[in-house]
């Protein structure tokens, strides 16, 4: 690159100081302006970042915009500063002083103060209050009319050098950053100069100028352009101009750091040299261009003009630091690692769950638990012959829960009784029954091995293998445990229709034709002994007998509305759907224009919460029997037989002990591949955890709760996927926009351990809850689960992979990958991962479903083989490359002089948008 | 203004031949690349009004765009056509013969002549497909070596004079403008120069070069850019900017016209001149910036440099075609006028009704129509003791409407029977029934009277009063229907949860105790006179009779069911709700991404039919005995006593007939009103209708047709706001974009006369669709009318404003009105217009809702009473204003030298967005 004098001068002054960052800059424009005969600075626009207008007629301020300037007024800005007054380092303390030292022209300058020193009107003023408190002062302090000394005291007054009350109660402040400066544009029309005035002046020291500017900000520097009566407009954009020069990263740093004219000069073609132009025919003027989500960094623009150029600049483009991280670490000792890294975090943790936020986040979490406790209760109840039944499994989700969140490594995760665990506990069940093993027993084995098995990868650091889980396999897992979530919910739903069958064939007219009676049992057929034991119900009134009673009692039903409920199952579906679309418009609710952007976001965080008390009080006011959320009331194991503790001897013959160790394998394999993939999810670049992941701890803890779950005979947990995104996801930070026009940036997650304790706590103690928690219909949770796999589903590549088969190419969105890879690869790679789940999902239905987890690791097969199909810049796009891969590339690259590497390496904003899986390296 | 060099250069030129227009330029934008060992060249970008740009690795077009260029490259660019070499009308009918011919540098010639004719890649063609095309060609045709004799005959061989068939086939060429040419830009390294190698070339005629551009469009100019290798990307920019210059509208005039290069680079300043200019640091250069909604048109660029530009301008400036309707036009002759209007449209009022979105239209319209007529139907029925009843409402209906759709000035509005035209009908049924006159035979002559008196509304140019309708009355007007249709269609669905009660103690396991039965009459209680009439029942069997019988027979209900009717409320909600918002889900269809945009737009058109018919088809899936649509079956009067024909005299005595006239007044002034509020509102300028109007048509239509229902005892007709409001909607226009990225423009409404016709006719044949109409349940329908009442809401002005009241004023929309009204302003406007609108609310629920059309007069009245509280500045903007004022206003500005005047003037965009309510003036 041939460096131009502008370049020169500019590489020159901005390596100076390098080390003094320079104040941010807020800009003000006044014009000049005749109000009543009377001459006034009034204010028109503002810039902290983006364009801020006064809208004349509508009395307000129009919304941040970017700037759009005519290159016209670029160069008569720069012809301007050319010819104009430019006067540095000015010592001055107040207006006055200023316009008394500077000014060079003297036959003027008592016309140009007169002017200068007019009132200022800033836009917080309402001009009604202004003109009333005016006709009040009127009388007491100096007259309104225009005699000039008069006038000139008086505007002396207005501007002072404290800051003004009025600037002090302006709540703009707070959009400013703390340190920042004011450059002031005063720009106007004048009937005694014949050519323009220009004057641009940097004070040696930054000072309140009274009420020139419409916050308590002391001005550095000051443009003023003063000029013939006919081109306001002209004036105006050049106004504009350098008010958006003054608010740019880079010229600032020009405009501190200038030694004279010519320096301010050569910021200004270097900011014309970087100017992004639009062609006149393609783009109206008059619409203002929002602000853009993410402004790139002056940064880049300076460094070209930082000395040690050559040095920085191909220390960037080689490896960024992030690459480090892929270097090989030893195999041991990553426990210690996961330890020594979450140590520090540990009071963090406690403090940052307090936020209103944290609240929101344990009544979902903590309802998605109850109901997930409940149902799996429920189902593990039957399967073992209540040895496992709902107050098992709420104990033991209170204890492995508050735990795990307590002391692993990562406590965003959310233990709970998973299928494949269910589907073990019911085989396990069925073999001790039918070969007369002890299954309590058996089951406490089983769960020691396992646990010391977990131990043994957790100490060879076996977690390495989630290096080739790549997005493939990531969304491919969650993508399928989030359609398990949404069938479950829907069958539960449809299910309701089943239990609870709707008489169809009813007509309201033949109302009198419907009944259902309890016959009493015709005894005579019946044996004696049966009849004996019917003879104390003999004396009952039949017709007054509930169905259950009816049919405990040996009577029959008859009638056609026996097998009929009616209402039900539609208030069911009512309060089902109503809950989840209610969740999901309050949730789109933030984005919304109505009410402050706090409330919304407030509405946005108890979305569930709102719409389940809603439907709860929907419910509660018809009335009608929906079924409940039932937990259980006491302490005590749901089978009578059993007690607290399991003992490990005495049941079952020696050789059981041993032999346990087989089973533990699958349920080793199965809980580390179910709670490592949760945990990679969980762990995610896209979520920006800043704590950094400890797989290694999560399953030692895993191990350990293992251990002490078969003890007390309690089920064993794993992590849940859907319900730790849930818990992710309610708990997403965003930045609170500072320059207005802003967009707030997602920050990361509120990463503590406050909200997975209380969540687990509170469901310890749901015992004492049951009296509030039965007017939870579970109509309104299942559709709480809905919700959460569906919202589990969005931001998953995968599913808008999906979508992109239905869209023409065109309607597309602008997808980074889309404009790299073919559409018929991404298509293809696509109809790959939908076969994986298809495949998937049908064993699932089978008796096979007990080594899921395992299958994934058919996935991470399948995504093995992909790399025979797909280039590695193709896969580099859609998916992430697997380690091994990504070396020899990168060694290839190297060969080809990196320029296939070059250009993503170019694309920073594009770059990011490709996530890997890794929050932290597996050591 | 002073006039530059340039200025002067361009104003000469594009003056010469301002007759005949320039064509339109399509610019393909190709860059040599090595392919395999060979050089070819690849297009890389594409302008029809925006850019679109080959993604490398996607293998696709990316959106069209806003081109975002670097000034740099701009300057650069005028530096190549200053240096470099341009051939202005070159004679040229082949690329060899015009690169023989043209380039100057005959050392060199040979060299670029053959880069130049390597063979074009386009992107239409997939790389598989080529690659595997060339296999086969090669064996038959010219061998693949990159010998430079044959790739040379290979590459002439390709570039011909005709068409390929690849050009011939290409779709895109229907983006493309009839009569557009292309201009090809060639950018491209090559290793034998070493200073880059610059032309531009103008052919004489515009040619076919073969396979040189994607779409078989003859070439006029060539940009050929050549330069030694490391600059590519420079190249690249210089390409864009040239190809971005060529689809400019003033350029591509420039290029055509150009005489020299001075011209060209004139142009190029004029370009520079009026560039947008995006400041680095506020704008992601990255960013594809989205084709704006409208883009200015190139007009006002041009007219600075035509000759006539004083005159012209003024004229512009002055008042446009548009005021020269405001005129005073005297006050007869109205009638004749609209005929006069309307005749030469009959043909395409016909011919324009034949399109696949009638038949949505129809089925829509005939839904409601025949809702409407069955409720108003049943209405009428109790209020005249079926006088009139359902069977006169659809005779009515079918009668009127097309008779109406026939002859009206605006066929567009929906005839019905309204509200307060019911309430007169009830009052007037009590009053002859107390006063012992005949109600059909006064009715008759009211009927009569009204038309007469509305003969003389019409003779008498009436109709002039809407001139005083402006915004504010109309908008208060169409809301308040729109929620009394909207609180009817929610009354209508909480009415059927009174009709079918909810058993809501129902308990499940009690269903043994619920009976409802039928108990005989204790029949010794009774008269002998019942019990005679009662003894041909006591042989019945009471417990086998339906409810109805068993009232019918004096029986009584016993039990606790009979009150109540199970499902049926509940599923009434759901198809209720369900078909509302499936329709407006389906209707924002339109803005999805899914499929292809014409088969959106059909769902979206289709909207209601598919929600209806999703709907109906669950209820029959249910089978549950929800209300249906019944539709008469029989053609008879609905009282059997009846006849269809009244007679006018015999009944009643003859001051009757006189004093009829009186009441006849008070319907005359109701039917006036509604009639023509609806046609204002129809009329709108926001529907952009072509036709016009005719409000003294219409008004002399609903006359004869009072007295033509009259005579045969229907019910009286009058446009009927909301149904109206929805036949516009469902009628709608958008332009298909021709131009990649250019957005559909709404043109207009589909004004015909079929649609009304085929409505109305369907409407009279619903006798024998009664079968297919009896599938329909209420609900449905009632949901159908939720959806109109709601969506004749959406668009109106003051809804928005009533929403501002819930948005902090950052985030309010752009509207131009917020600009230039303080919001204080703003809002106290909509309070006006809620109050009043309260007002009338209450009153309607008196019995003065019979003035209720009246009560408008009273809207209009509080309108001319806002002018004492609103400057006209800030009412123009809001309202519209009112003619005497608009005058006056138009001398004042005159007089002030119309400095507020202009501001709005400029703002074309703006102004019109500021629709008045009238398509065409009253005369």
């Amino acid at each position: 690159m041939n460096v131009s004098p502008a370049a020169e001068r500019l590489r020159y002054i901005l390596n100076e100081d390098d080390d003094m960052p320079t104040p941010t800059l807020f800009t003000e424009m006044d014009t000049l302006q005749r109000e009543g005969g009377e001459l006034e600075w009034k204010e028109s626009a503002r810039w902290v970042k983006f364009e801020e207008k006064v809208e004349e007629g509508g009395e307000r301020w129009s919304k941040p915009h970017v700037s759009t300037l005519s290159l016209h007024s670029l160069f008569e800005l720069r012809t301007c500063l050319q010819t104009g007054t430019v006067l540095l380092d000015l010592e001055g303390y107040s207006l006055p002083q200023i316009i008394e030292e500077g000014m060079i022209s003297p036959e003027l300058r008592d016309k140009i103060s007169f002017v200068l020193l007019r009132k200022h009107r800033h836009q917080t003023k309402k001009p009604i209050h202004r003109s009333l408190a005016d006709i009040g002062k009127s009388t007491s302090s100096s007259s309104e009319c225009p005699a000039i000394g008069n006038d000139y005291s008086r505007s002396m007054n207005d501007i002072a050098d404290s800051p003004s009350s009025d600037q002090l109660r302006n709540k703009f402040m707070k959009k400013i950053p703390r340190d920042a400066e004011a450059s002031n544009v005063l720009v106007g029309e004048v009937d005694f100069l014949s050519k323009p005035f220009v004057a641009f002046v940097r004070l040696a020291q930054a000072t309140t100028l009274g009420g020139l500017t419409e916050v308590p900000v002391p001005t550095r520097f000051l443009f003023i352009l003063l000029g013939p009566h006919g081109k306001a407009k002209s004036y105006n954009e050049i106004g504009r101009a350098i008010a958006t020069l003054m608010v740019d990263d880079l010229f600032s740093d020009v405009a501190y750091k200038a030694r004279d004219r010519e320096d301010l000069i050569a910021g200004i073609d270097e900011f014309l040299d970087e100017v992004i132009v639009l062609p006149p025919g393609e783009w109206d003027p008059k619409i203002r261009i929002e602000p853009p989500k993410k402004v790139p960094t002056a940064d880049k623009r300076k460094s070209v003009f930082s000395l040690n150029e050559l040095g920085q600049g191909n220390g960037a483009a080689g490896g960024g630091g992030g690459q480090s991280e892929d270097e090989e670490m030893p195999f041991c000792g990553g426990l210690y690692l996961d330890i020594k890294r979450k140590l520090p975090w540990v009071p963090s943790d406690i403090y940052e769950g307090f936020h209103l936020q944290s609240i929101s986040a344990v009544l979902f979490i903590y309802l998605g638990c109850i109901t997930n406790a409940i149902t799996f209760g429920g189902l593990l109840g039957d399967a073992t012959d209540n040895y496992q039944g709902v107050m098992e499994s709420f104990l033991g989700t209170a204890l492995a829960g508050s735990v795990f969140c307590l002391f692993s490594g990562q406590p965003l995760i959310i233990l709970s009784s998973t299928g494949p665990i269910l589907i073990f506990e019911k085989l396990l069940f069925e073999f001790s029954k039918s070969n007369g093993i002890d299954y309590m027993e058996l089951r406490l084995w089983i769960g020691m091995h396992s646990c010391l098995q977990c131990f043994i990868l957790v100490a060879t650091d076996a977690s390495f293998i989630i290096k080739y889980m790549t997005r493939f396999t990531e969304e491919g897992f969650s993508s399928l445990i989030s359609f398990i979530f949404i069938s479950d919910a829907i069958k539960k739903m449809v299910g309701s229709f089943k239990y609870y069958p709707i008489n169809t064939d009813f007509k309201p007219d033949y109302v009198t034709t419907y009944k259902c009676e309890c016959l009493a049992p015709d005894l005579s057929e019946f044996t004696p002994w049966l009849r004996r034991s019917q003879s104390n119900v003999t004396g009952l009134d039949w017709s007054q007998l509930s169905k259950k009673e009816c049919l405990k009692y040996g009577g029959s039903l008859v009638g056609n509305t026996c097998k009929f409920v009616p209402d039900l199952a539609l208030i069911s579906f009512i309060l089902f759907f109503g809950t989840y679309s209610m969740t999901v418009s309050l949730k789109k609710f933030k984005s919304s224009r109505y009410f402050p952007t706090k409330l919304r976001k407030l509405i946005s965080d108890f979305s569930i919460f709102m719409s389940i008390m809603t439907f709860v009080g929907l419910d509660m006011l018809l009335g009608l029997k929906t079924p409940k959320l039932i937990v259980p009331t006491e302490f005590k194991p749901t089978r009578p037989g059993r007690g607290w503790l399991v003992m490990p001897f005495g049941k079952n013959p020696w050789w059981v002990y041993v032999a346990s160790s087989v089973p533990a394998l699958l349920v080793t394999i199965l809980i580390f591949m179910d709670q490592q993939i949760s945990a990679v999810i969980v762990n995610r670049k896209e979520n920006k955890l800043k704590k950094g992941c400890g797989y290694h701890l999560d399953l030692f803890w895993v191990g350990v709760l293992m251990a002490v779950c078969s003890f007390l005979g309690l089920p064993w947990y794993v992590a849940a996927t859907v319900i730790s995104i849930a818990h992710i996801d309610s708990l997403k930070m965003e930045s609170e926009s500072s320059a207005p026009g802003e967009q707030p940036q997602f920050l990361g997650v509120r990463e503590q351990r406050m909200t997975g304790i209380l969540v687990f706590a509170l469901t310890g103690v749901s015992i004492f809850l049951a009296p509030v928690l039965k007017y939870i219909p579970m109509p309104v949770l299942y559709g709480v689960f809905l919700y959460m796999g569906v919202a589990s589903l969005s931001g998953i590549q995968f599913w808008d992979r999906i979508k992109l088969y239905m869209m023409p190419s065109k309607h597309q969105p602008d997808f980074p990958y889309l404009r790299h890879v073919p559409l018929r690869k991404v298509h293809l790679f696509t109809l790959v991962q939908i076969a994986c789940l298809a495949v998937l999902w049908t064993l699932k239905s089978t008796f096979l479903a007990i080594i899921f987890p395992v299958m994934i690791l058919g996935l991470m097969v399948v995504r093995k083989m992909l790399d025979m199909v797909f280039s590695q810049h193709d896969l580099a796009w859609i998916d992430d490359l697997l380690p091994g891969k990504d070396k020899k590339k990168k060694k290839d690259d190297d060969k080809k002089k990196g320029k296939e590497k070059k250009k993503p390496k170019l694309d920073d904003s594009e770059e990011e948008v490709r996530n890997s899986s890794f929050c932290c390296p597996p050591q």
